[in-house]
């Protein structure tokens, strides 16, 4: 099976989480955007494929399916590659951390935009502020105390206890944070010491070490999700 | 199998697309903060059950399984209830386009606390009614409009061309919307026929209908996700 990504190029996005996921597990994939140009994505959303029309991107051809939604495609891959436990009951627990990884990388975005993603940061700086400050004080102790106690909970190393994509997208949205807010996550990062550990043995995996020193993995910038405007994060 | 589902009592919120679930297949289950009180809820937000820590209401309780995210909790219920149509495809296709809800349903809900859900509304008004009219303009008309292309290009009458508890979740959200933006909907009403349709169709299903009638559905009201506050509205 080759998978074809489809995702924005020029930002890693939420089709980074996808990436990771295709990257360890060394399955052969197109990144169609970035390798065969914007068209063939467009023409998904502009309904021109008879049995799939996607909402957003990032979305997933595998064979006859066509996955939308990153939790929904990390839910598919998840099985086929081996990249989740066996068993229902693994199966859905990794489903629900990823949703709510979901959940925590939608407020990231809205913290430099919370009027309107089609609107630019500058038209939205002043709600950006109060935004951000709620974010850093309250939301990100709570989210990612959140995912320390689960480790905490499983073998202290995986959030499933063993292996899996759900580790690949901490490990994802642990250097996205540090990226966007390098002091707030300074501040934070004496209390979550089993996720800091977790976000470097994923890098150190041999597949993602590969990965990371390749041009393929984007970096992180402000067209993102993970944006660093000094003035959103903790003051100096 | 009795289920058990965990939500806040008082408001419809995102427990409601759960209860419209269990409603319609006529499941047993306890709806255990309102028949038995929050202490049973707080107990496993709070980590005391060993083996499921939820980050957030609603969560279900189905046998061994314990399931947070609606998302999740309806693709597993979709299964096990006879809510989503046989094979791999549908049941994904029904899944990325609950999690599309989802993210509208979030959406709706920063409307009117784009700053941070902890604080009032009433802390947070300017903000809010440029991300309303923002939601009204431009957000509405999009994901409204895709949900009904979904429909057009489906049976013209349900979501995955046969009845599913996506039918369920768009009566849901369309109920919502209509409460909360009562003067931008009827703007909106005429584009989207399919949709409406689907709502009627729902609302007339005998359990669902038998539902609605009951005590056990709780009116929308301004301290859920839909809230009307007429200044978020369009003008009069």
């Amino acid at each position: 099976m080759i998978y074809e990504l489809y995702y924005w190029t020029g930002i890693p996005g939420r089709g980074e989480f996808v990436r990771l996921a295709l990257e360890d597990a060394g399955a052969d994939y197109v990144d169609v955007c970035r390798e065969r140009g914007d068209a063939l994505m467009d023409a998904f959303l502009s309904g021109e494929h008879e049995h799939a029309l996607p909402f957003a991107p990032p979305f997933l051809r595998a064979g006859r399916l066509l996955i939308a939604q990153t939790a929904a495609i990390l839910d598919y891959l998840g099985q086929h590659l081996g990249l989740v436990p066996e068993g229902e009951a693994r199966r859905i627990q990794a489903n629900q951390l990823q949703l709510t990884i979901a959940d925590l990388v939608a407020e990231v975005h809205d913290s430099h935009h919370p009027v309107a993603a089609r609107l630019y940061y500058e038209d939205q700086q002043v709600e950006a502020a109060r935004r951000a400050a709620d974010l850093r004080q309250h939301r990100l102790p709570k989210y990612l105390g959140y995912f320390e106690r689960v480790l905490e909970r499983a073998d202290g190393r995986h959030a499933l206890g063993s292996p899996s994509y759900v580790d690949l997208s901490l490990f994802q949205l642990l250097a996205g944070l540090h990226y966007a807010f390098p002091r707030a996550m300074a501040r934070l990062r004496p209390g979550l010491p089993r996720l800091h550990a977790l976000a470097e043995e994923v890098a150190a995996r041999p597949r993602i070490a590969a990965y990371l020193a390749s041009p393929r993995r984007l970096p992180f910038n402000e067209s993102g999700i993970f944006r660093h405007y000094p003035a959103l994060d903790d003051a100096a």
